[in-house]
């Protein structure tokens, strides 16, 4: 159960005396979610997400916010924050920075179809276009100089076999600078527990937090090593080919793109298995964190590496 | 039929590449309407309303769109328009300035219950409250200066009998100046038209194209005179009071505003009274408008002098 921080019906029926949400009507915890505190909230006007901030500090979430507020003024699925009458989203509740946003319809998917793997693909394009004119920035702060800080910080606990993968990518991905690869707000985050669907229906893009600025092609990647993989970790020849033709017919993928894709599948794998080692080996203090498997994402990248360029591209 | 402009589904599938809403599958033409022209759009990703502005013009725009912006980022379930990829949401289609909104659930009613003049005295209030932080500001253009003018357009076309009851009301109205009443932005056309119900559940309000900065109470007593009255113009006292309360629980209303409210029911009555008058007798050349009779506001108006203050209140 992942609610740290809890909040009762008559706190928040207080708080939302400053909100235009009509009345509260029900209160209920969410489990899902490792980092945050979640409820979903239900008023005589509507169905809301409440977040409690329990790591990201009030200096940190505005771009987070105002991101989704972007998005969905764009007409993509996201969770829209709710402005209360000072016309703030963000609002301190419990001692905690708090938010409402809508909540969105749908359930996450977890064998995809090709056709649900072309939605995907073109709501990924569209995030990334209605991004384009989003104001605020921030890194990607799981980009290259994180992975270099975090392959030093792992590869003391690896075996050998894991150490000398790990030296060789970090030695492969350095080879290439890609600045001249698309660019823009990425979502880095997008598996299947991140996206709700109504039958063939995408009813929701969630999970923000870990959306920053960088290559966009990246965010594909590590969207398709999670949409179009079958165990223990190939890629789905019939699914990659429909989540890029979803991406493209929407956002057009260049030579160049083509020419990245298979350095940025094997940065992508990199990087949830340097997260996933890094939960595993170094858990910071007092967290409670859901360790998931390192040796998942170990086998995408040593999978990715052997085909070299021979991967799944649009013909 | 309300299309006045044309848009055919390849001139609008073509235009919709600017927006971040997938692909068009349906575009129909909507009857209702005299001033804009409205077509139900339903893409890959959801429904929506495109509008071409007949009348309005771009510079005239921005109030509106921005405060239905505004209002749909506090919860207030009103047309949300969609920005395209320049994060503008006015563009330009066959000529005409454009908008892309959401499409929002329901059905208008007839015969609204005591409880769904509670509701929208509800949600009226904290509409009332969301538009406290809007930014820009539009002095009611159908505002007392209206009135007076309106009222020396109308009166040599009207008998006897209408004439003196406009005489006597405007003189009466000259009386008050209220500058104490609570201010901000207002409706101005709450009818049962421009709300959509889901059973009990307020699905939408819409048409905010009458929007301007005025007197609260001022709103109040529109939809009062639309939402609870009984054939040929009285109030109905449970419905009233359902309106109010609902709009108390919300906002509360203070002694001043129920020193006010006979003043307003009057006031609100002589608006329309006034507007359906100036479209009968002096109707704009080449101008297409469903003429509504004035002579329903006249009594509603002439009822309200006669009750005086013993008009339904909270109490």
């Amino acid at each position: 159960m992942s609610v740290f921080t809890p909040v009762t019906p008559e706190q928040l029926a207080a708080w939302l005396r400053r909100y235009s949400v009509g009345s509260l009507e029900d209160l209920q915890g969410i489990a899902e979610g490792v980092e945050n505190t979640n409820y979903f909230v239900t008023t005589s006007r509507g169905r809301y997400v409440l977040t409690l901030f329990e790591k990201l500090t009030g200096a940190e979430l505005p771009f987070y916010v105002y991101l989704m507020d972007h998005l969905a003024r764009h007409g993509i699925p996201c969770p829209a924050p709710i402005a209360d009458q000072d016309n703030d989203f963000l609002g301190s509740l419990n001692g905690k920075p708090a938010i409402l946003a809508t909540r969105l319809p749908g359930r996450c998917l977890e064998k995809p179809t090709a056709e649900q793997c072309a939605a995907v693909g073109a709501i990924l394009a569209d995030m990334h276009l209605a991004g384009q004119s989003y104001g605020r920035r921030l890194d990607n702060p799981r980009g290259p100089r994180w992975r270099r800080e975090a392959a030093a910080q792992v590869a003391p606990f690896l075996d050998a076999e894991a150490a000398a993968l790990l030296k060789e990518e970090m030695g492969f991905q350095s080879l290439f600078r890609l600045d001249d690869l698309p660019r823009g707000i990425i979502h880095a985050d997008l598996f299947r527990d991140n996206v709700l669907f109504e039958q063939e229906h995408i009813g929701g893009l969630i999970d923000f937090y870990f959306a920053g600025n960088d290559i966009l092609l990246f965010d594909l990647a590590v969207t398709c090593n999670d949409w179009c993989v079958e165990s223990p970790g190939e890629l789905d020849e019939q699914r990659t080919r429909s989540l890029l033709h979803g991406y493209h017919a929407v956002r057009p993928l260049s030579a160049l793109e083509r020419g990245g894709w298979p350095v940025m599948l094997r940065a992508a794998a990199l990087r949830f298995w340097l997260t996933r080692s890094l939960d595993r080996h170094m858990p910071r203090p007092g967290e409670i964190v859901l360790v998931k498997d390192p040796d998942w994402f170990r086998e995408i990248l040593r999978l990715r590496a052997i085909r070299g360029s021979n991967l799944p591209w649009l013909d």
